[in-house]
Formats: C-alpha cells, sequence, structure tokens
C-alpha cells in the first residue's frame, strides 16, 4: 500500500514529526503536499528529502525569497490561498493538519469538502467551529483522526466497542510545567520556566497552554465534538507522568486504557495508518522500569481555566471560539513577556465577560467573535 | 433478549458469583442448569431462587440426600455424568465452567460437543487439554469467552484490533498473599497466612495457588491456548493493586489495558453478555481515589513455579497436565497440613523430573499422565 499525504504546517512540532513517520516507512507514504508558515528554511530541506508536488508559506514575499532554490516541477504557493491549494488540489488522500491557530480552520474545511480525509491536530477548528466541522465530515463520508495523544488514546479504546455501553471518556493530563506550583508561586514565573513542559517535546504555545490546563479545555471541547458526547460524559484527571494517555469507561464499570511513552510520533502514524498497526520508530513502554503511576482529582481552583472551557463549552455557539480566541492573544503577548503568566487566565475570564453569545454561528459569526475577541485580548 | 445458561459448579466462587449477575439481570438470564459438588444446602437455596431445570451433585449419596427437598419438575443427577447432563443436555446456550480441578475437562468438552458457547473459569481444561480443546471449539463453532479477569482484559483489549498486529500480551500478577515476604520467610507460613489474599475475594486453591504464583503459570498457558499465542509473546508483570487487569502491546508500541475494581463478576457478566456491556453491581474505579500504582518485574527466583510453569508450556504434551496434577495434590496436601508451604514447589519440581512426556496426547494419555503425577505427588 502506498498512501498520499499532505501536511498543513510541516514545520511546526507535529509537522516534522508527522515526516518522521514519513521516513520511517519510505515505502507506504508519498508526499504530496506539504504547507508551512516561515520557517523556509526548514521547509526547503523538508522539499529535497520528501519531493512534494506542491508547497505552500505564508506570504508572497517568502515565497520569493524560495523561489529560485526550489526543484523545477515543485509548484509554489503561499498566503490562505496556498493552504487551501495543498489542504483540497493534491492527490493526497489524507491531511494532517497541524497548522496552529484559527487559520487551521478554512484549509481544514477545504480538504473535508474534496474529501481528504483528516489527521485533525489543530486543535481549534473543532474549538471555534465543532458544529460546522462534524457535519461537512459526515456529509462527505471523511473520518476525523484524532492526532492528539489524548483523543487518539480515546479512539483507540472505543475501538471494537458499542457507542451505546459507553459511561464516560477521561483525558488525563499531566499538570504542566507549574504542577508543583501553587498559585502564589505562580505570580512571578517566567516565559523560560513556562516552556519547560515536564513529558512531552512540544511547541511554545501549547507549552503555555499545558500550563494554564486550557490546552485541556481546548481538548475536553475537541472531544466533545470528537467522540459526540455531553460534557457530562467528560472528566479530567491528573496524570504527572502521562503514561496512560487517556481512558474511557463502560457501563459494566470496565475501564480501558491506552498507555506509552509520551512520544506524538505514535498518535500520529495511528492516525496515518488506521485501521492498522505498522510498526513505530517509539521505544516500548516498560511499566516496570517506571515502577509507579500517579493520579489526582483534578483541582479546578488551581486550574480556573478548565473551569471557563468546560463552562464555555456548556454554553456552546461562539462561547468556545471567544475563550480560544483571547487565549492565543493572552499567550502571545506572555511569550512576548507583556503581561506575567497568571493574566493569561485574566484576559481569558474578563474577555469572556464582554462575550455575547450566539448559538449554532454561521463562519462569518465565527470569524466576527474571534475577530473582536482579539481587539479586546490585545487591549486588556 | 434472554439468555439460558447453565453453571457448573454453583456453589463454588465463582459459580455464585455468576448467580449474583444472573440475579442483576432477572429479565435477561433464566438458569437452566445448575452443577454443585458436596455443598448441597446451598445447591438448594439456588434451586429456590433460580428455578433450574436440571440439577447435579458430587454423588449418589448426596442427591439421595436432597431429592425430597428439591421442587417438582427439577431433575435430579449425581456424578460425573450428572456434571456432563448439566453441560451437554439442558436447552442453555452457555454454560459457566466453573469447577474446579481437572475434572472440568469432560464436561466441558460435552458442552463444546453440544454447541454451547463457554464461559471458561475452569483453568485445567486449556492447561491440560487445550489443543483438544481449542480445535473441538473451532470445529463446532463455538466462542471460548474467558471469565478470568486477566484472560478477559485481554479478550477486551483485543475488541476492534487485528491480531496481525499484536506484538505481545502482558498477564498482572498481585504477587498473593506472601509477596512482600522472602523465601526464607516462607519457610514457616501457616495455612491461614496463605488464605489472606490481599485483593481478591477467592477460594482457597487458587489463593495458595496465587501464592506461589502457579496460578500465574496456569494462566500463561490458559492464555497461550485462548489467544494462540507462542510463549516468547506472552509476559508477567508484578502489579501489586490488581487494577491494571492486563494488557496487551501492538507493533506501533501503543498498550491498550484493561482496568477496574478487582470484582470477578465484572469478567463474569462480559462473558455473558459479550459483545454487550451491561450495567454492572460493581463499583466504579477512581484512579485518583486510589492515587498510586506500583508495577515491578517479575522475580522468577523468588517465584520458581512460574518458571516452571513456562518450561512445562514450551515442552507441551502431557507437561502441563503434569505440572497441574502435581500442583492440585501438593496444595491439597499443604490444606490439611501435610506439608509446609514451600514444599508446594519441591513436589512440583520433583514430580516433573519424573514425567516422561508424551506430545500431541489423546485424552486416554491426559488422564494416565494425571492419574500417574498425582499417585507420585501424593508420595513424596
Amino acid at each position: 500500500m502506498m498512501k498520499k499525504i499532505s501536511v498543513l504546517g510541516s514545520t511546526g512540532s507535529i509537522g516534522t514529526q508527522t515526516l518522521d513517520v514519513v521516513s520511517k516507512h519510505p515505502e507506504h507514504f508519498q508526499i504530496e503536499g506539504l504547507a508551512a508558515g516561515t520557517n523556509v528554511d526548514l521547509l526547503l530541506e523538508q522539499i529535497h528529502q520528501y519531493h512534494p508536488k506542491k508547497v505552500s508559506v505564508a506570504s508572497k514575499q517568502l515565497a520569493d525569497q524560495i523561489k529560485e532554490k526550489i526543484p523545477s516541477g515543485v509548484e509554489l504557493f503561499h498566503g490562505n490561498e496556498g493552504l487551501i491549494e495543498i489542504a483540497a488540489n493534491t492527490d493526497a488522500e489524507m491531511v494532517i493538519t497541524a497548522v496552529m491557530g484559527s487559520v487551521g480552520l478554512h484549509s481544514t474545511l477545504a480538504a473535508i469538502e474534496a474529501g481528504k480525509q483528516i489527521g485533525l491536530a489543530n486543535k481549534e477548528t473543532l474549538v471555534t467551529a465543532g458544529h460546522i466541522v462534524t457535519s461537512l465530515a459526515e456529509k462527505r463520508g471523511v473520518k476525523l483522526l484524532p492526532v492528539d495523544s489524548e483523543h487518539s488514546a480515546i479512539f483507540q479504546c472505543l475501538n471494537g466497542e458499542n457507542r451505546r455501553d459507553l459511561a464516560s471518556i477521561t483525558l488525563t493530563a499531566s499538570g504542566g510545567s507549574f504542577r508543583n506550583r501553587s498559585r502564589e508561586e505562580l505570580t512571578h514565573v517566567t516565559v523560560e520556566d513556562a516552556l519547560k513542559h515536564p513529558n512531552w517535546s512540544m511547541g511554545a504555545k501549547i507549552t503555555i497552554d499545558s500550563a494554564t490546563m486550557v490546552n485541556k479545555g481546548l481538548e475536553v471541547i475537541e472531544a466533545r465534538w470528537l467522540f459526540d458526547l455531553p460534557y457530562e460524559q467528560i472528566n479530567v484527571l491528573l496524570h504527572p507522568e502521562s503514561i496512560i494517555h487517556s481512558f474511557v469507561e463502560f457501563k459494566d464499570t470496565s475501564i480501558i486504557a491506552q498507555l506509552g511513552n509520551p512520544d506524538m510520533r505514535v498518535p500520529i502514524q495511528y492516525a496515518m495508518t488506521y485501521p492498522e498497526r505498522w510498526p513505530s520508530p517509539s521505544k516500548s513502554l516498560s511499566l516496570a522500569e517506571i515502577g509507579k503511576l500517579h493520579f489526582h482529582e483534578m483541582d479546578y481552583e488551581r486550574f480556573p481555566c478548565l473551569r471557563l472551557a468546560f463552562e464555555c463549552g456548556k454554553i456552546g455557539g461562539t462561547a468556545t471560539t471567544a475563550f480560544n480566541a483571547a487565549n492565543e492573544v493572552a499567550v502571545s503577548r506572555f511569550l512576548r513577556k507583556e503581561i506575567s503568566f497568571l493574566q493569561i487566565e485574566d484576559i481569558i475570564q474578563r474577555v469572556l465577560g464582554m462575550h455575547d453569545n450566539i448559538s449554532y454561528p454561521e463562519l462569518g459569526s465565527i470569524e466576527e467573535c474571534d475577530r473582536l475577541t482579539r481587539e479586546r485580548a490585545a487591549k486588556l
């Protein structure tokens, strides 16, 4: 079997790990398209290694900068149109959507519209437009295969089971870089402190989102759409080692869990090979070597952003778009050292206080909410 | 749906828990037959509660003792013929084989021959005659549904997965009553000490088998037949809490595990409702409440019987019959206080030293090996 793949966000953390998986199975995967942002040097390397037919970069300026350097026969695009070209207009059967932030939504919708299977690594797609994306995927007969380790775990645990026998799902959370610090101790933490995630090697934004537990909140909202579950059936459990990636409980009290060393290449590869499982470059888990696994109740006082995520999820409509947009701006400002760590929460909370919710929004309303929320979050 | 069930060994630990499951779903289960051993008082209670059409006891003498007390219309049998009657000659679709020891083999074969689905709780069936039982089950289109918590866990973890993607299975072992004692400290332990199993409420023989790790050895051999795996793909891991009941690893390094509170009614019920899952009387597992799970490499020096079980399994033929028969006699002798705890191992090892192996034995050779081994083990 030879599977044709396009990767949106090929130079990011998930993108590079996706290509690493491709490298391990060169006889089974062929890269059709790569869309990068601004890291053109890495994109050029990827072009030479994986021979895509189409590539795209963030802007015309960047495209001009590399157009002499790419092999003949490789088509070069840029901007949002370029991203959509890579998403929808290649021979790829599957598109890995690993661009960060809400720019992933349009390209994911274009890929679904074109009937591509989706390896979903862009959280914002379901967080901001879950109702639109899932109904389009159903209409087009497209599978949304989760790439996130938690959702992949849930997806794997549901294999061969009857959905009506499901009692609940539980996403595990490591607690992030500051899991052993009290709220008081968080007042003066730095960007550098926050970027040290204990278990996973990830991008900067998602590492901050882990420390604030916003990441888990976005995952809860994603899970609601991916698995079509009410929020009452979605739990979060603190599990510092990130070895149990998530689990499901059935009505007979049986729990099925997925475990492994923290290595994103395993869920990425599973999305790419589903329903098969192929040998992985990851290291086998030895529970005896690890010795102990720990679990604690989630503390919603310590991590108020997770509580906010559940609240926005239950409200529905544009509330989750506002939650996500406010967080994106606040995290950027923290990374630029404009605000302190705890102000991330504060900004999200205050912006949500100004939010006027729209139920079942169209794409236009989602975009307007996104824009307005960002404007507000930038000023607070 | 109404499922008709017969229970072989209805007054034992698995038998009574099977009937407890039946009691929770009276609209879905109907008891056709009950076979007990010598506990006629409990059998009489069960007859009045579950209204079987046929019942059996161990001997003619016991049958005579209760024949006046059973309701009219209930047919009474006894002995091995009685056991086979309950196994094969009722309207039951499923037979739970929960008799202890090698007497379970003939009745299980009779039930399979009669096309009944098997809820397999008698370990010796597969340990002594795995090749005969599995090939007959295949021929008759009968499913062997594991009732043991470890095998049920593996069975559940394989749901919806492709067997060729399996890398290995791992049975967890609590370590039994003496898991924190060294071999030196085992010299003078008593029967009463040995019967205190830390996690599971089980019969006396299986509790001793847990302390010697013979039980895990029998489970390894069972797993070889139930899941058609070479011994090289079967691992054992010490896990004192018995919360992860067992797990499987796939070729992509993903591990799927089944977890729950230690309560045999969950795997018993799963065998009875498979592929569905129904609400269970068991308590939901809270990992946060438990807080920690521990894992250690199996110590084959500390538990030499497990090493012997693997060795016998790899030899195949009648070696596993000899292992099982030697253990049954040794455990009886320990329970009668004729020998010390460590002599159980000693007897097994010495009897195996005298064993002449027969490959692919017929039932007759298995029985002859069983008889001869018991004779030897009784005299050492």
